[in-house]
């Protein structure tokens, strides 16, 4: 890609160094189909919008072995973000932060912020339920066990804290998978950080409505366009079906770019989303501009 | 383990034996949060049901690269079964297919079959529709391409077909991404294969509710009795969050075995959960049997 090429120059300033993340979700229960991962689908939705790039998701049973292999190959792509949801918990299945310490080479110990937090968390729970004094049972010190060299995260809606660490140019983030106490983790703990690494980038979309033509036919000026303006945009057709006959086809033109360069990065996302619209109309289709994401 | 513990021969017999698989989601709306993957949990329920275990799932961005070294690591582990979801249609972004010829090492070339189906499937959307006679477009001819010596699977509502083909003791299939698709594919084609294999293994549950005890006290009988019966029987907690002040959590009993023990194999599961209901019961919980899965 030459210099002379707008789409190419922004990519090299924008998209290729924007912020990438991988996630690590842990737990039985979401390979056996008993639950489903809303939680990774909500941190995706949080991490698009910070402008964090989400380069792979490992979902894995709880074993000791396969969790520390996960980290290990993980920190091997070198994302500058892991997220790892579930398995901080006290039962005995819950084991990410041994498999995270045998990753990083970090022994196990009881941390005392992480104690503090675990009997702050006992506290509130029990005044605000009021029920009978009763202390913390031993059992959930485990939650404070964690690798050398990391920091506890307060959870403000539950007992199991985040647990953060560093591994080269890698930071690691662990959550527990009760979905609300992931949510106030993130949130509160993580996203400030992340913002500040990512303000620097901006995502926006474009959608078009595309009827009575195949994705087959359509994908031609798809590819065509998203070559064309590769890899500042990219362009996803979703087939949704028939209705009277009449293939439906969403189009989303999604734009990764540097936020100093916000406003000729999102003429060209109109540019290209013109571009589209004009090709889909004059293969035959009906079209229509469906909605911006800024 | 010794020979005289009947979980552990059992074990042996059973669930070391199980037939085995992974999942590999494709597609970079699954990891932007543009869209939530119920196909997955969808297929693992489905598994699960048919007494297979699944492993591990990888979700990964539609780039050729990423999409062969999936394939790659996920044979080297060597499960019975890969099925991969999304990818298959006729877009500049559906590499799945190709990804998995590189994998494999085997040339992709035009399946005389799967056109055959591809034009079946135009024909019978256009009586459908009554739309006016069109000639497939070029572009669909891409869907037609497969790895030599792979069988193109049919769909028999839509127009991607399945593509099935084997590496070593492996069998890979994969499906396209629209969920009605790929569930047509996966209940016509692939269930009655896994259900040859799988007949030899049952799969069933037990669930119990525990009110006013914390999943930390509640970790200690649920770790000695998993200790007990593992790995015939496997036991999670679920915090349910809670309600006037108590805590609620469900505790799942899950049994993996030989579907020629079956009915030992039962008696165990349900032994294991009247030990679990009376633990839980001492230590003050209010327990009641939720239900049973076979």
């Amino acid at each position: 890609m030459t210099k002379a090429d707008p789409a190419g120059n922004l990519h090299e300033a924008g998209r290729a160094s924007q912020v990438t993340a991988e996630i690590i979700v842990v737990g039985n229960e979401l390979l056996n189909g008993t639950t489903l991962d809303t939680n990774s689908h909500w941190m995706s939705q949080e991490l698009t919008t910070l402008g964090v790039i989400v380069n792979k998701k490992t979902t894995i049973r709880d074993e000791l072995e396969v969790i520390s292999a996960a980290f290990v190959e993980c920190l091997n792509r070198k994302p500058e973000w892991i997220f790892s949801i579930g398995g901080l918990g006290p039962t005995y299945d819950d084991m990410t932060i041994q498999g995270l310490s045998i990753a990083l080479g970090q022994k196990l110990y009881l941390d005392r912020r992480a104690v503090e937090m675990l009997k702050k968390s006992y506290e509130v729970r029990r005044k605000m339920f009021n029920t009978p004094l009763r202390r913390m049972p031993k059992s959930s010190l485990k939650m404070a066990m964690i690798p050398e060299g990391s920091t506890p995260l307060p959870n403000s809606v539950g007992s199991a804290a985040g647990v953060l660490a560093k591994s080269g140019t890698t930071t690691i983030v662990c959550f527990p998978g009760v979905p609300s106490e992931m949510k106030a983790i993130f949130s509160e703990q993580a996203a400030p950080i992340l913002k500040e690494g990512a303000s620097r980038f901006i995502h926006a979309e474009e959608w078009l409505e595309a009827i009575g033509i195949s994705e087959s036919r359509l994908s031609i000026p798809v590819s065509r366009i998203a070559k064309k303006y590769s890899p500042l945009l990219y362009i996803k057709s979703h087939p949704m079906g028939f209705e009277n006959g009449k293939s439906i086809i969403h189009i989303q033109l999604i734009l990764s770019a540097r936020a100093d360069e916000r406003e000729s990065s999102i003429g060209i996302l109109e540019k290209a989303s013109s571009e589209m619209f004009e090709a889909a109309r004059k293969l035959g289709a009906k079209v229509r501009k469906m909605k911006s994401v800024r």
